[in-house]
């Protein structure tokens, strides 16, 4: 990787942060935050303005350019990355350090007084403007939202905003109609006494309707806002993708409705204005429901007395619960993934020793064989292959500079997941193609114990997911090991394979109770710098426990896995195993074997069949 | 207990809530916090405004008075009591249940427009404040400050502010002289570039100058404030405490001192009017540090931009981890705690079958016992003595009117605790002195399990206690139990028995990480409304542990029971024990032996001595 470089480009848009054309006032500094209008985890590449005016194209960072200075803050994955990727215009900020400032601390410590910073204000959530707007005018300073964003005044060859055409889901795969999810949200509206709710995240507005699109790798979403108010439905959503007689359908566009289900459809670019209309319209005490990870822009449309903000939407909240229709959608969808996994690791076996197979050789393999499967749409993240040293590298994903061959000495780690149109798919194997150390094989075994303990564990309903986390740690704990990640995180169905409102963590965040119906993932891990990466990590369904007393009557929960691939015995030491758990792999894989095996033997695949009946022998303890 | 009547009180208060002698303007609520002006957990008895006002005595709670109504928040421990305590003038606000509004929301909903909802400045947190007051602002409403206690100008029979002699703790004790700690906290504040430091908190002037008092029942403190400046020491005090020859000289009153580590001895009284003055004096950038749970009026009294506040200040972290000196304090206090628990457990292994025990008789016999030990001050909490479904009444007092008789078909629950000179102990023991079912025997397994799971869990430098939590939980989640209060709080050394700022909690609080030298309790429990109660509680020192390998030469910690009372073996059943389990109990026991065992010996206590012995029999697990 050579950086790129970037002198020319801070040049324009130094111009441009002085240029009456574009901003009202000099701007003496300008924030060039990640994420898109939605506030998007995965952005499109017309969004990716960061990495075009800095080179560096992690996941997360935040560039801020002033007159002399040019910064990234970024954590501590993309240290490497992002230092690799820059120029000597840049200025690494290594966000965790002690030693490390805030972007609010260090503008303040670098502008000169009286100073106007400006950042595009549907980029940037309204929470994190309101923390960044106090400490800059405590300092003398303004923070000024600047319509047009900048970056894209000076990228000429900025990618065109997607807007591809849409899936429309029926209700075997939703289980609920979108009018049902409408009648569902205005109840939620009425018992807080909201009138309007605004729909800015994108896989929710998908969700709500039922519908799906392909804007974002990855994501199976489309750009689109929403405002529902108690008996009006406005879609701001750009195309001729409204022209599709499908989609019209599924939304009813042409049909006589009642006035409270007729869904007005709207120019994508609008809502700024409809929504300020609204704003401007409101009767004293009535409300306008937001995220608070919503928008500046948006946000500020409705007067401060007006807004009712909340961390997690309603939305957001009955979306990871779900219902018997997208779970049985996602069991599909983990039994054809699982399929897909068995053909490859056979294949893997075979191949690896011949020392061709590189890390891309086999990611590549692993989409092949999901693509064969029905309902396949695509990758639900780019896939983690990674060997030996690469393992460690948490966010590892192998390009030709590092693109490294797998060997029968070396561990081999595959994250890896699809969207099926039936549910998304997000598993993590750790092999070994030859015979593994006995520090390897311990090593796994820990982490093996500690996605057990998740997966077994029995909680009262109620519980939230970070009280969990710590199990999936004791048995590394006990040794004085640990991983410097979360446990798990929620997990959409045919959507997001990152969602709120649940996860496993140690970072106290507000997540919401588990409750019976949430899917997340399982995956503790071992990494060490330079040798190995290990992780094992299953999806899981929440369901309700039984237990011998019934504390309260408050009902317990435990987990279901969903992911059905076998995890690989050779890399097991069982004496480390309880008989517990023990008896818990033996009965996953006796599971595998049933429900994949059927779905193998069905799709004719015999030979890896076999490699999945020799996978999952019953594990025996020496007592 | 039959209700206070409160009907002339509360007309009283209606009336001063109008009368310009005491407020500028009439107040329409007036708010009484539990808490007093240094917002300390027990207060002295002229500091229970709202039990006078309300009947109600519990540690929690706070009353609102409007002219038409009068009503209490108290959370789930209190229902009951709160209930019986009050008359029908009150209506019981219960914490934590769904349709329980807030105060704020309850006076918004009960005022009428543009009203004024006074409050004592210094009885409420500054925070709290801030947070009222901003709802109340939004609604049209005003909270002000009313000075001088309203409830005071009422309370005729109001007892004096206690003023007793304080005791001075040399370096044996304390490990450390004021003026180190002195320097040590200047040192803190030059980190943080702070020019003054404001001791609000009792246990924190006690701990600053090594010295103790007993003004407030059970906690070792005297009232007092301190104002820290970069070369200034002035300690706010009431009294002829100072006459005192050996505070004078403990103080180095009348010595010839450094300017810096001269101490100015001002009235209790002119805190405010003093950092007011300090307050006034600022040069730009001259910040002040205080607790944000100071009071709101002196809070105030710094200029908004001048305030540094954090959630917990140097001073509680540094009191929270032991030196050398306080550890071997805490361990002494510890093995003369058990001799008399020893004493007790075999006096009433004796007298309970005889019928005549109860509760307090008890409670009383632990007092007594506790009192030949040497350097005992007085007990460091209200003891717990309960018996049978007194037994589930968390937070039980023994009263005359609940008083119940010891028999050999109950659980016995004991938690209690005393203040010596060299440290402090609380420790809960579950007795049967008959024969227990199989069903206590299986609930006392499950909470040993738990308690054990924490005390010998293994955990990275750096780990907050809340992450711990869940191990006390996991044997009782397992077959659908729970209990619900935390499992562990900050206990001082010869100070409050709760302190800041490390605990083990599924509530989610700010804690700070755990280091070697903290002192917690392990306390897991299980409670079964209308028939027992059991929790088994050590108090235990954070220490290094040794493990195989070292993440990132994090290092690790672990924990080492300081309590060394047996664990009555008759209550296991040791078929659900895992062998390390067992093993633990097994080596705690022989601790117990010896360490306690030496110390009974040494004090001539033969028979106690004999009952430790037969207690801690090795347990043996059928293979």
């Amino acid at each position: 990787m050579s950086p790129k470089i970037t002198t020319e480009l801070l040049k324009q848009l130094r111009q441009v942060m002085k240029n009456p054309r574009y901003v009202q006032e000099p701007v003496q500094a300008y924030i060039v935050p990640s994420g898109d209008a939605h506030q998007s985890e995965y952005i499109a590449p017309c969004d990716c303005r960061r990495a075009f005016i800095s080179g560096f194209d992690g996941s997360a960072g935040t560039a801020i350019v002033t007159e002399q200075h040019a910064a990234m803050w970024t954590d501590g994955r993309y240290f490497l990355q992002a230092a690799h990727q820059m120029d000597s215009n840049w200025t690494l900020m290594k966000m965790g350090l002690k030693d490390t400032p805030t972007q609010e601390d260090w503008l303040v410590s670098v502008l000169p007084e009286g100073s106007k910073v400006g950042v595009d204000p549907f980029i940037i959530p309204a929470d994190q403007w309101k923390r960044m707007s106090k400490v800059l005018r405590s300092a003398g300073h303004d923070l000024v939202p600047v319509k047009g964003n900048l970056i894209d005044t000076i990228w000429t060859d900025c990618p065109q905003r997607p807007c591809k055409p849409l899936i429309t889901l029926d209700l075997s795969y939703t289980g609920l109609s979108w009018r049902d999810k409408i009648v569902a949200l205005r109840s939620k509206m009425a018992e807080r006494k909201v009138m309007w709710f605004v729909v800015t995240a994108l896989d929710e507005v998908a969700w709500l309707f039922n519908l799906r699109g392909s804007d974002v790798e990855y994501n199976p979403v489309f750009f689109a806002y929403a405002i529902i108010g108690v008996n009006t439905i406005r879609l701001f959503i750009d195309g001729d993708r409204m022209m599709d007689p499908a989609v019209r359908e599924h939304l009813q566009l042409d049909s006589t409705l009642e006035p409270e289900f007729k869904i007005q459809v709207m120019p994508y670019g609008s809502i700024l204005s409809e929504l300020q209309a609204v704003g401007a319209g409101l009767s004293p005490k009535e409300k306008v429901w937001l995220s608070d990870k919503a928008s500046y822009a948006l946000t500020e449309a409705i007067p401060k007395a007006y807004r009712y903000l909340t961390p997690y939407t309603p939305i957001c909240i009955a979306k990871a619960v779900k219902n018997a229709a997208e779970t049985e959608g996602m069991r599909r969808a983990h039994i054809k993934d699982a399929v897909a996994l068995c053909e490859l690791f056979n294949w893997l076996e075979k191949e690896v020793p011949k020392g061709t197979i590189t890390e891309i050789v086999a990611a590549d393999k692993a989409e092949e064989f999901r693509s064969q499967q029905k309902d396949f749409v695509e990758l639900s993240f780019a896939t983690i292959s990674s060997t030996g040293p690469n393992g460690a590298i948490i966010h590892y994903k192998p390009v030709p500079e590092t693109n490294r061959t797998l060997s029968v000495n070396e561990i081999y780690l595959l994250d890896s997941g699809a969207q099926y149109k039936d549910g998304t798919t997000d598993v993590t194997r750790t092999m070994h193609f030859g015979t593994p150390s006995a520090y390897e094989k311990e090593c796994f075994t820990y982490v093996l114990k500690g996605h057990i303990a998740v997966s077994a564990a029995i909680f009262p309903n109620g519980t939230k997911g970070h009280l969990l986390d710590s199990f999936a740690r004791s048995a590394l704990w006990d040794c004085g090991l640990d991983y410097l990640h979360g446990t798990g995180h929620g997990v959409g169905s045919f959507l997001n394979v990152h969602e709120g409102p649940c996860g496993i963590s140690y970072k106290t965040f507000a997540d919401e109770p588990l409750e019976a119906g949430m899917i997340v993932s399982d995956e503790p891990g071992y990494y060490e710098d330079g040798s190995f990466g290990i992780r094992i990590e299953n999806v899981v369904l929440v369901i309700p426990a039984e237990t011998k007393y019934n504390f309260k009557n408050r009902g317990s929960l435990t987990f279901e896995p969903l992911t059905l691939v076998p995890i690989q015995t050779k890399m097991i030491d069982v004496n480390l195993l309880t008989e517990k758990e023990c008896n818990w792999v033996n009965e996953y894989h006796q599971k595998c074997r049933e429900v994949v095996g059927a779905e193998l033997e069905r799709q004719g695949r015999h030979e890896a069949l076999r490699w999945l009946l020799r996978e999952t022998e019953p594990l025996a303890r020496v007592q």
